[in-house]
């Protein structure tokens, strides 16, 4: 189904890989819906990923660029001007990435350097964005600015380490830039706040089977998924929610707002109940052996 | 501009009473976008409002109906699904009202009578509309249940009185309820918190005029109108929205991130100006008679 | 340990039932600390409970009191007054129950007289304490009142049915006269959001064992008991909390701050693990069939 | 007024500067509670300071370190312990510093080294404190770690700047570790969200004076001083807090539960009447003109 949502508006989209992004899903929808956009990775992304494929199936090019680099934003963006002919009505960040996680180091072991730079890609570069957009002049009024998030921003999930720090990080920079950009330009920004999603970034993170399948019985409708996700990111580069700014949207089929789900409590009792009784059987022997 | 985002989907619409209410708003979007509906209020209310002539419009009928009312509630739901041919796919709760504020009485004078009333018009109605939707099984899968808040279930407001706390019951419904309703038929329940609208309830509330001044300075994108918040409505009764449930969504142009915006701050420094040079000159004066 | 922190502070103190109870816990250290009180709770749970006892533990004297009933309050307060010689510095709320928890009735079965109690006793009557103390001039400045609540008021925890709302209400109230009672007297008022407690109450809510040692392996520090409560409590009774207020106060050894930890998720993994060996057993049994 | 709360308790001390500071209160209150403790800043901040004065005064030693240096941390820490006699029960982290607020670039103009120095500095500072505890085994169980935070960590307040998004990464960072050091070690991690506070840093940013001002008129117990900050933060060092961990506390008279205080809308509305009369006035005259 498609509604002409984004008909007319240009924009440019971060973060595609491959058919499992998020980002690739937002690009096929934004195409479904009118748009038109430029796609964009750094180069080594570009290698491993199957950006050409989405590029042509949906009209669009692609341009190379490290989000954390402002020159490559500068021309980035310029060139999106001039390909799209004219200003911007929406960019959707889809960028995060922890060396710390790549290379196991544990958040009471952070390698410093690395803390930077999981700063630096997963909430600076929104910042950089934002401010390359701004003093270039290249977002359209009441233009839509997107990134996405994850609960690990407001609760520590074990395993997701630094990464959480990014993300409250980079709801901070939607909400300090949101104000500014807001009062001059009308610009809303905001980020989405995802369910953990089968994607080839999320696919890394440590125990994520597990808690993908917590999630998804906490969640009164179950995890979203990266398609439902797409659809909420066009529900918000159109022109139905010109006044929500500065928030952290919760789109994650009810987890934030929940503290215990009677199924996913079935499958904690079960497990409780196998200890337990393991408990009871181990004092049992040991009494049975006293009692030798 | 419309979309046909609600092609084919039915629902009941409860609160609209002229054409400054959000909910008569709604009404107007949602048969643009290819809705039919129920409209519906106290019998009072149709008889103060113009509610026949938005049904003429829209091509709904009116069922009058209390909504602290179960029995009214159950017939009017049953007739809603005959009228309209089929289970519902959304439902819009814009109801509330303080014999509190509307008596006088303070927050520290609350007669205990009128805070039940406020609690039950403004709160419980909302759990009692879904509780006889889910008995007679009224909602298609993956339907929709809007109500409307305000900031002040967050944070005080002088002069809103117990309306804030039937605000922040109502929230609670929307979040226990959206539980159950959710796991079992995939509805979700939410609740928008809008900016203060000029509406014919809005326009009741103590010192209305200075604080949607303020709201709209600190707001970047300025106050939501009643429009607005019908289109960011339409977005949550259509497809796009399906895993957002028992959240709260600000709608309000940023003012619920804000913590002072410049625009705010000069209106309130011209003031304190002022009167910080009364304080002197009253000081001044005082010295100079001191001297005498 | 005590440390005089309440020395020469009065107060009263609701909801003492047993020594199971956190306000028995309260009353003892409160007197530990240095301060005088007066204890109170229904004719019913006098009878039920063993508060005489702790009355001549803490020289205390026992009013009894519904503190649904205004009356009822104004002359528990004013005794109170005349009792301990003088106005009251500090005022604790333990009370809660549903009728509807009791009689079985699910959330989407809810009855609404019943509703209407839960919220009555369990949160109206914290505006009615705190009404009566302000009308009756009661208590000093910089005065200290608190009650206790749950995170269940933010997230839904299946079985806890309308308690949840009902802590909405109380924590929105909290806000609300913390405000009026703020600006003119000083008086600060809190709530306290309390770990799941083993208390006479606690127990009655369903699944509530599983639920505890899911709460407990959640935290880092483990559930807060009833006694640390207690302490906590002090502390915000005591004078180095004065500018605390309109709070709702986690304490909850870490719970409401994490989304996930390794303890919870080990227990569920393990019982995952099972429950898909069943399903590859069943599956492989299926094929085998099918083979045969 | 001193309990004795922290008798036989050790601590370190960062960020006292002159006797304006949060920090020097706390360790004069610690001091008076019967803590023993080290105090330090960095070596510039020694130059400009008094804090040998503070150290006479309490008995303490200072030791000079570089709060975003480890090998500056690793030395102090085992300095503390050795000085001290044995681990350490608490640590107050009062620090922060913005390159692009002092060199008045603006949050749309940042400069991304300055913004690394300020993340640096104001947030992983707290991440180098605690992990050099954590690997020196430093804190003794139970412990307790407190840094000061602000409300512009949530709410965006114009000309804070980048300290907003600092703020923002100093309260992911309690989270983050209190998770990991409280399953370990019972260590407890808190921030303070603190009423602006005329210190020596509150003191530079951009339109300080107004903002106290509102901030005071919106509070209803009003703005929370240095030395209520230090009471607080001294309840935190306590044993009567030991289950509260993870969690930003906010200590601000109720600034952060207002929407809008009647004392600060009377100064707001003073002024938009005269603003009103101005543009009728220029309304008038320009009728009066037409009239001509």
């Amino acid at each position: 189904m498609s509604y002409n949502l984004l008909k007319g508006k240009r924009g440019i989209i971060f973060g595609a890989l491959n058919d499992k992004s998020i980002a690739w899903k937002v690009a096929e929808k934004a195409h479904e819906e009118g748009a038109t956009f430029v796609l964009t990775n750094t180069p080594v992304a570009l290698r491993l990923g199957e950006l050409d494929e989405l590029a042509e199936k949906t009209g669009s090019i692609v341009i190379p660029a490290d989000a954390t680099n402002v020159k490559d934003l500068e021309k980035l963006i310029s060139e999106a001007m001039n390909v799209l002919g004219g200003k911007l009505d929406f960019v959707l960040h889809s960028i995060g990435m922890s060396p710390n996680v790549r290379k196991g180091k544990t958040y009471d072991d952070l390698d410093y350097d690395y803390l930077q730079k999981t700063l630096d890609i997963s909430a600076i570069s929104f910042h950089k964005v934002i401010q390359v957009c701004r003093k270039l002049d290249a977002m359209n009024e009441w233009g839509s600015i997107v990134a996405y998030s994850y609960v690990a921003a407001q609760r520590t999930l074990y395993g997701y380490n630094d990464m959480a720090d990014a993300k409250a990080l980079l709801e901070s920079i939607a909400r300090s830039f949101g104000y500014i950009y807001g009062r001059e330009k009308h610009v809303r920004i905001n980020t989405i706040s995802q369910s953990p999603t089968m994607t080839t970034a999320g696919g890394g993170i440590m125990g994520f089977d597990g808690l993908m399948d917590f999630s998804d019985r906490m969640s009164p409708l179950g995890n979203a998924t990266a398609e439902e996700c797409a659809d909420y990111t066009i529900a918000l580069f159109s022109d139905l929610t010109r006044k929500v700014t500065m928030q952290n949207l919760l789109h994650d089929g009810g987890f934030s707002s929940m503290g215990m789900s009677a199924r996913a409590m079935a499958i904690y009792n079960k497990s409780l109940e196998i200890e337990y009784t393991d408990i009871e059987n181990r004092a049992k022997k040991g009494k049975e052996k006293k009692h030798e």
